[in-house]
């Protein structure tokens, strides 16, 4: 076992946020430590964040963490934010954040702001889990703006997901909620004492109900909250439903390990290949110069993107057969 | 040429609201109509539009399109929106849009809804793009919910792409629009009579300003506008902007067509691989029970994920390349 595996094990936080660096910027190497880790993964409990700009998903997290030092457990939080190197958001709020619970060996906060890679950030995120529930925290918070199938693949990747949301958001809301409702195993109305909170909270009772067929024979039903985060208001009735949501999950599990169940390592599996097959495939491919003469040929309109695609497809797979 | 072709071409509305939804639902067959209609693309102007829930961009869309058809131009707008198939949002949104232009064969208007698929919400969209195009409008406006990267991927096939703002969205809008910036070639503040627009004017301006170094030699550096699009304030002035930009990517490419640049061919070629590469091997690998073996494998403790990853992909490709 390499020294990084020892180290991550026994919850040594830089090698752990080196880790999560690497893992971040696609370090050749880092696969070797994630695969020896691997063994020691599936204790930790994972809670996904989701909701649009500005209803305090980072508040609401924040709060959540204080009541889980509390209760004696270990968190680990991940910002997935898809930022761009531009501003550098991700790391100054890293930095913001960490002030709080800098003191506190029990906390681990860290962003994850890989983008420009196709599906590079649920895998990142998936892997980041992996190493926060090998170090051995008992919950880890992945923290996410809720929009986009990118955002949604992330929170697939936990067992409770939470959608924030605030009253009055505009029309758009609408067509936010409905594309992540399917993923959200309980709603946070948050700055609920802002007008239009019943108004928000009915919207969402009849959609939730509008599925209802879905929660026939003892199915879970997800619950409408109502919080104030900034004031600590709903915060231990929403960790409550979240336990309530992790016993329905064990008693459905039959006692197989929620983080390793049938359907999500098919899920994580899939997902992994997807990545590694593009990476595989697009360095290949730019290696020979396919890629190049293919551009040309289309800008030359000697043949079209469609057939040029599966021309490509199939000289690279031929190509990669004989390396392996 | 195909029936299909031809009715395209010719403008025909059923056929071309017929193709975008086999697109979108990735009927086989579509493949070769789109391979045909290839070469009768390239004229369209095509202006992506996109913001956070709620910043007003449909009523935004809506009085360009009116502008447009006051000018004589022919448009077609593509909502891509990542909505469930749950509450159909989608189809709802059509029908309340499609109102109250249903008399006017100058404009066509639908939404993309593909989600739950690796990238295929990008690669749907370029299609109905070539579509739209080869339909003979004279602009295709791409509107989307500006946040993750599927989103991004979206607005990279916009000639010119404006993001929408609105004044004080809170303290996630920094990151949002870090996440955004570089992809925007010019800023709309709607809702601009609110308290706060200059702020956020200034803000916009410093973000832009930050990347000044981008924005040397005569490159574009992005306007920043405010309108009230309830009202028809600030659109003329948006339009004029689009069109400055316009001439300004004319010059940038020096005759080349602007939607079959080289830049642009390739990355549309890139995508097409990816979204392509996968399917088939996520079919071949589920066809063949490699997927469920290898699950079960981890499962049992047997493998890790990782391990099992390169396998798969390993015996798949072996298999790929016998069936070529």
């Amino acid at each position: 076992m390499s020294s990084a595996v020892e180290k991550v094990i026994a919850g040594d936080v830089r090698t752990v946020a080196r880790l999560i660096r690497d893992i971040d910027d696609k370090i050749p190497g880092v696969r070797d430590v994630l695969k020896a880790l691997y063994a020691h993964t599936g204790k930790a409990y994972v809670i996904g964040i989701t909701g649009a700009p500005g209803v305090g998903k980072s508040t609401l997290v924040d709060q959540m963490v204080n009541h889980y030092r509390h209760q004696g457990k270990s968190v680990g939080v991940l910002a997935v934010d898809p930022t761009s190197p531009f501003t550098g958001g991700a790391i100054l709020g890293d930095r913001i954040r960490m002030q709080r619970h800098s003191l506190d060996d029990g906390v681990f906060i860290r962003s994850l702001a890989t983008r420009g890679h196709f599906g590079g950030l649920s895998q990142s995120t998936r892997s980041a889990i992996d190493v926060l529930d090998a170090m051995g925290k008992d919950y880890i918070i992945v923290e996410t703006v809720g929009v986009g199938q990118d955002e949604v693949d992330v929170v697939k990747s936990a067992q409770t997901t939470v959608i924030v949301v605030i009253p009055g958001m505009g029309d758009d809301i609408q067509a936010i909620k409905a594309g992540i409702l399917e993923v959200g195993d309980l709603f946070v109305i948050n700055k609920a004492d802002r007008e239009g909170a019943d108004k928000t909270f009915n919207e969402l009772r009849q959609m939730i109900d509008m599925g209802h067929e879905k929660y026939e024979d003892g199915k879970w039903k997800p619950p409408i909250l109502k919080a104030e985060a900034v004031f600590d208001r709903g915060v231990t009735e929403l960790l409550e439903t979240i336990e309530r949501h992790r016993d329905y999950l064990l008693k459905a599990s039959q006692g197989n390990k929620l983080r390793k169940n049938k359907e999500r390592i098919r899920e994580d599996l899939v997902e992994m290949i997807k990545s590694r097959l593009i990476q595989e495939v697009l360095d290949h491919m730019s290696e020979n110069d396919r890629l190049n003469k293919a551009v040309d040929a289309v800008m030359d309109g000697e043949i079209d993107p469609y057939t040029a695609c599966d021309e490509l497809l199939l000289s690279t797979l031929r190509a990669l057969q004989k390396d392996l």
